[in-house]
This record gives C-alpha cells, sequence and structure tokens, in this order.
C-alpha cells in the first residue's frame, strides 16, 4: 500500500525483503526483524553480521525489510524522486506501517509459520527491539545542538596529538588560499579534485566536503580493517591523525596534511584517480531519500562554536533550512510534529527497547545512554563507532563491544522465554 | 493541518474546541481533555456531565476538542464531504494527530498554563486515559459477530415478558404483509410514514429502520429521563415493552403495537406528525461521516442469527459492504489495517488506561471488559447503557455507576498525584 493513512488512492508498490532460515526452528523458533533503513537492504543486510551470529544461536529466522524509497523498493519507479507529489509517502509513519504488515503478511505467506513473535501494533513493533546507534533525540532541543560535533572532535583528540587542532587551523588556510584565483587553483590540485575550485563558493563546499569526511570517519573508526562507508583500515582516524600531527604549519603545508589525510578515506585502495566532493560515502546509501526526510520530518538541530570542536563556528539555522528545503523539493520541514509523534524525551511507558550507543559515534549525542526504566535499558559501548555491536563479531573486538553484545542477546533471550510462556 | 502523515499539501484548516476553566488551579491543577468523536462537540460536551463534576472535584480544565469532519471542524468546508479527494484526511489517525498537536499547542497559548500532564505521544495520547464504551475489539474476528445483537436483545427479554419474542415475529408479519399493494399501503399508514413504502425493496428499508431504533433504545436505555439521542423516559425499553407483551397476536396486531413501541422513541415529545425512515437519532451525530469512517478504517463485523437475537438472520459479508462502500464514497473498505494500526489483542504494553462498558450497551461487546494488567483496567457496569458513567450523576443512578466513578475518579487521582511527584 503506497498510502496506509488515506483511502483516496489505493495503490501498492512491490517492496523488497531478504529471509534467512537456515538456522531457524520451525515449531518455537523467533524471528528478528531488520526494519530497513537509508540504503539498500542488500547491503545492510551485509553489515550487520550480528543477526547472522544471533540467528544461530537462538534458532531464529532472520528478516531484512528495505525501507520504502531506497534500493529497489521505490513506490513510483523512477519517478519515485521527480517531485513533491510523488515524494509523498516518504515518511517514517509509512515505513512503519509498511513493516507492520509485512510482519502480519508473513503469517500467511511462510511454509509452516504459524506464530510472529513480534506485537502486531504498528507503533510498538520496536516494543522488543535493539534500537543500535539510534539518535532518537537528535531533535528539537531535547539535546544541545553541539554535542555532535563536538563527540566528533574528541574522536581526533584521544587519536593523535595536533590532530583535532590541525583540523581546526584548517579552515582558516583554506579561507586564506581561496581568497585568491592562483590559491584556488592550488588548493584544487593539492585535494586532486576531479572538478576545479573556482569561486569561493566552492571553497566553501570544499569545507562542507571535508567536514563530512571527518564525521564519517567518526561513524566509521572501527578496531579492524573495514569497508562500510568506504574500505578502511583499522581505527582509522588513527590513521589519518599520523598525518596532521603539527598544526603550526604553514597554510600550504598544513592543507598538504590535511589532504593526505582525507586521501587515505577516500584511496585506501590507492586506485583513485581525483577526488569527487559530491561523493563522500557508499553509494549504498539513498542520499536523496535521506535529504527529503531531513527536509520534512527528521529535522536534527546541529551546531558548532569552533572552541569545543574543531570546526567553524555554524549556529543551528532553522530558517535557512527551510528556505533550501522549499528550493529543493517544495516542501517545508515541521520540526514539532516528530516530537509530537513519537513523544520526544516522554517515552517511559514503552517498554522492552535496548538502546545501544557508541561512546566514539556521533550519533549517541541524540541517542538514549541513560536506562529510562527497567524496560527501556540503555547499553553504551565506549570504544564503539556507529553499528559496532550490530557487526559480526571480530577478533580484535574490544571488551566493551562484547560485552554489549552479551547482554543484548541475554534480553533478547528473556522476551522469547515470555513469548514463550504466554502462548 | 489537514494532511499530518505528509509534507505535499501544506493546507490547514479551523478546528473547534471549547474550554472550561471555571474550576481550574493554574499552578498544578490537571487538564482533563475529551477526545471528541463522531459529532457535534457542544452536544458531546453537554451530555458529558461527568467531566463537569470532576473537574470541581480535582481543580481541573476541561478541553473538549472536536473531531475533524464533524461539527464545526470541516477541513474543506462544505466541499468535504464532496469526494473521495476530500475525505481522504477523514482517519482516526490524523483525528489523533490533531489532539496531540492542539495539546501541544495549549502550552504556549493559553495564559499561565505551563505544563500539561499529558503525554505529548500521539498514539500514547490515551495513556492516562478513561475509555468509556470503547468498542477496541469490534474488529477483524476479535470478537464474535453475533454478540452486539444478543446484548440488544437480552435487554429486550429482561424489560418486559413476550418483548424480544414479539420483536422477532414481527419480521415475518412485515415480511407478510410487503407481499402486496395493499399491505405495504397499510404498513405505510400504521407507522404514520412520512413517505408511504412504494416495493419491497422499502419494506427492507422498514426492518432495517426498525432494527436501528431497537439498537438505538438499548444505547440510551438510561435510568432516568433523558435526551441524548432522543427525549426519551426513563428505562426507555421497559417503556416500549409494555406495548409489546403478547408475540403470538396477528400480523396486524403485532405491528400496530410495534408502532406503538418506535413511536415511543421517535415521538415521546408526542409533537412529530409523521416518522421519517431516514433519521433514526439526532441530527448532532456525523452520520455522513461515519458512513465514511465505517466504510474505510472502522470495519465492524456484525452479524445475528434470529435464535441467540431477536433479528433476522444475516451473516456478516464483508463483499457486499466492500461494494456498497465503493458505490457510495469510491473507496474500499481495509479490514485488517486497524488491527497493525492499533494492536488488536495486543495491547499489553500499553499502560493507564481505564476501559468502562454499561452491560446493558451492545457495544461492550468489542469492549475490554477484563483486566489486562495492573494499569489497562476493565470496570463493568451491569446496569449501564452506553456512556452512562461520563453523564452527570443523577439521583437515579444505580449504585454500579456511582461505584464506577468512585472507580475512575481513584484512578484519575493517582495519575495526578504521580504526575505531580515526577515533576
Amino acid at each position: 500500500q503506497i498510502d496506509h493513512f488515506g483511502f483516496d488512492e489505493n495503490l501498492t508498490f512491490q517492496q523488497r525483503y531478504l529471509i534467512a532460515d537456515q538456522h531457524w526452528k520451525k515449531d518455537n523458533g523467533p524471528i528478528l526483524f531488520y526494519t530497513g533503513n537509508e540504503g539498500d537492504i542488500t547491503w545492510f543486510c551485509n553489515n550487520t553480521g550480528f543477526m547472522w551470529d544471533v540467528a544461530e544461536e537462538l534458532n531464529a529466522m532472520l528478516v531484512f525489510a528495505e525501507h520504502r524509497y531506497y534500493g529497489e523498493s521505490l513506490p513510483f519507479g523512477n519517478d519515485s524522486f521527480s517531485d513533491s507529489k510523488h515524494l509523498n509517502y516518504l515518511t517514517s509513519e509509512q515505513a512503519l506501517a509498511d513493516f507492520a504488515v509485512l510482519v502480519e503478511g508473513c503469517k500467511f505467506t511462510l511454509q509452516g509459520l504459524r506464530t510472529c513473535v513480534f506485537p502486531n501494533n504498528l507503533f510498538m513493533s520496536h516494543s522488543r527491539a535493539l534500537a543500535a546507534s539510534a539518535p532518537i533525540w537528535q531533535f528539537g532541543d531535547l539535546v544541545p545542538c553541539g554535542t555532535y560535533f563536538s563527540i566528533v572532535t574528541n574522536d581526533y583528540k584521544r587519536s593523535g596529538k595536533g590532530c583535532s587542532e590541525s583540523i581546526r587551523n584548517s579552515w582558516k588556510a583554506i579561507n586564506h588560499l581561496s581568497s585568491t584565483d592562483a590559491g584556488l587553483k592550488w588548493l584544487s590540485s593539492t585535494f586532486h579534485l576531479c572538478s576545479p575550485l573556482k569561486n569561493s563558493q566552492d571553497a566553501v563546499s570544499l569545507k562542507n566536503w571535508l567536514s563530512e569526511t571527518w564525521v564519517n570517519l567518526a561513524m566509521v573508526n572501527y578496531p579492524y580493517k573495514a569497508d562500510f562507508l568506504q574500505p578502511l583500515p583499522a581505527w582509522p582516524i588513527q590513521e589519518v591523525c599520523k598525518f596532521l600531527k603539527n598544526p603550526s604549519l604553514s597554510d600550504k603545508l598544513l592543507l598538504q596534511n590535511v589532504f593526505q589525510a582525507v586521501n587515505l578515506y577516500y584511496n585506501y585502495s590507492g586506485e583513485v584517480s581525483c577526488l569527487d566532493m559530491s561523493e563522500t560515502a557508499t553509494k549504498n546509501l539513498g542520499q536523496l531519500g535521506w535529504y527529503y526526510q531531513a527536509c520534512t520530518e527528521m529535522v536534527m538541530p546541529l551546531c558548532t562554536d569552533g572552541v569545543n570542536d574543531m570546526f567553524e563556528p555554524q549556529k543551528w539555522d532553522f530558517r535557512a533550512l527551510s528556505e533550501e528545503c522549499y528550493k529543493a523539493w517544495g516542501v517545508r520541514p515541521r520540526p514539532s510534529w516528530i516530537l509530537s509523534m513519537y513523544g520526544g524525551k516522554n517515552i517511559s511507558s514503552h517498554s522492552n527497547i535496548i538502546f545501544s550507543n557508541g561512546g566514539l559515534d556521533p550519533w549517541s549525542a541524540g541517542g538514549v545512554t541513560q536506562n529510562i526504566t527497567d524496560s527501556l535499558v540503555a547499553i553504551v559501548i565506549p570504544e564503539g563507532a556507529h553499528h559496532l555491536d550490530l557487526r559480526s563479531r571480530h577478533p580484535l573486538d574490544p571488551k566493551s563491544v562484547q560485552q554489549a553484545r552479551a547482554l543484548e542477546v541475554c534480553y533478547m533471550k528473556q522476551w522469547i522465554e515470555k513469548a514463550r510462556q504466554s502462548h
């Protein structure tokens, strides 16, 4: 159903979901359901090894459901992003409704599958859930807007002397150089950019691109070699920081080091001939869709001050966002809607959710990091980046993520036991 | 916001709400919020005296919010019911969103009002709620489809000897008479119909109208003189049954008695010159809107067998409903959606809801009449018709409704105390 919340148009679309049942015990094995997010579901499926590990232990079936408007689950095919009319059904509520209907449907269409352990209430489909690295409070004024970037900054501070200071100094260096044509040319060549910088507006893009790169590195700062947003070595920020030891260098020397640093992120394979500022991560992420969602429901206030973080100071500017969204999509964001819809900080009457957060992950700024009730519990993994606990077990895993996963499995077993008893 | 769940159209409408603050203590008095239903809010406001009684006791403010598409809260004015496009935003989810946004807004617009005791999660706005006479399980196959009419029948059985049997026998009598033109004429004249019956299809309408009348009487079978759906004496079914003591009479004599009975419902004032089959209750109810909702989300399976009830046997026929809805509105009902959306019987993870039900009320068939958890509690009022506990205290109130109200107030006080402590 393209529109679950209205009856005028009765159009439907094909939603993709993946199933793995090799470990499943048909009599009473549980089902672990991955509620797809902003990208291709096969890619998330391949980067969520924890579920595969747990499937064996719990004799569980795995279902990975793709989020509408991402991957191949496009309600209007190639027209899905053509205008605000076609985008109108890209909301979290519609996506949750898809999952609820899919869960209901599975009872009837899978051979032998009779009972699902999910509650079938749409907005409680998370009510026995692991919400991993979920920034559910990065909205409204629920958390300070600056924490996100200060966490990024701390990741660089702890990964090498002079590292965050080098980055903080790089902005001025770019500003200096981009004020002349010769400087723009030098920057384009030094950063091996595919499209050379033409004016100072392009220099702003360069800075935004670098900022996004530092943030992305913070998200995937894993303790072992991995390929999530990009192929990267173990503890990539430590590697990057090896180039950024001296913040006091001249503008050009400093920026040459900054290039070495970002080049590690974009070109770890060594096969990239030039750096493309329009791409900061894997194409498996649905950037268009996410941009639209950030322009409608998912308004996440972020800001920097250059003191508690290593970025250029920038206040949170809702008006500017609203104008940008109107230009890009013809829609205006409604920043308070999500608070009304999902309750903001007033979620204590929910139950059975584990919130896990990585201490290195900037998204933990908007995460639940303290227990709310006995059954709304928070797990913090100090050495964890984004989604670390969702990844396959690995010999180089820090103790903290091993313990977090053990606790998560323990809760799951309790839920399953309770569900069996109440049947 | 006309469409809370989509961002393409950004239209708004005026929603009506009523406020009473004469008993309110501004510092920390609670707010009782009436989530409007299928009719004019001023009418419900005047028929929900319990809230006015309680406001005094709790120093509470009262807010009565009108449900969209009813009363004066018409999103598209006179065009609101013109076609399925304009009706597209008449859903329970949109209405709940209206209430959630209104509750959020009240913090800012009412002078002196700083804290609302409501949780601000949209789908938990009922989470400290009195759900009075709420047939939340009259959907899907959650309850047997026949209970509703068997409760109606029991109301007549207990109200007079021969009463339900007379009604059960009346259908055949109508069938006999309506097979001839003379019979149709006799029926039209005997029932004082404003529009005479022309054919056997009209006779079906007559039977439906009579059935609806018996059902309505069951809903408003109050222990004192009242005017809810119609002005009526105390215990109106007992009054009606005084005309229906002898089920073995000839067709014509039986039906003359049936006329006396329904005439009591439609013409208690004695001022009505003819009976209009198109009107069975007060015009304050929004019949069009309710019909649309019953054709989309609110699909309530009902059936009769003529054995456990006094009606002509009629199976639940979803296909027929779907065809009728498509003809009337151009929409098809989605009977399982509401189960996915609100959880069906799986609501134990909700909390703080009192479900009250009248034993005489046919809607109790789909109500919660057993405690689900410590904080999802059921109250049954054996002598209660629809919404009796929501009405003003009255000297003729049965003990059971007095006790029910006392318990409801007791729970409310506990909620308020808890909310104050946690502030």
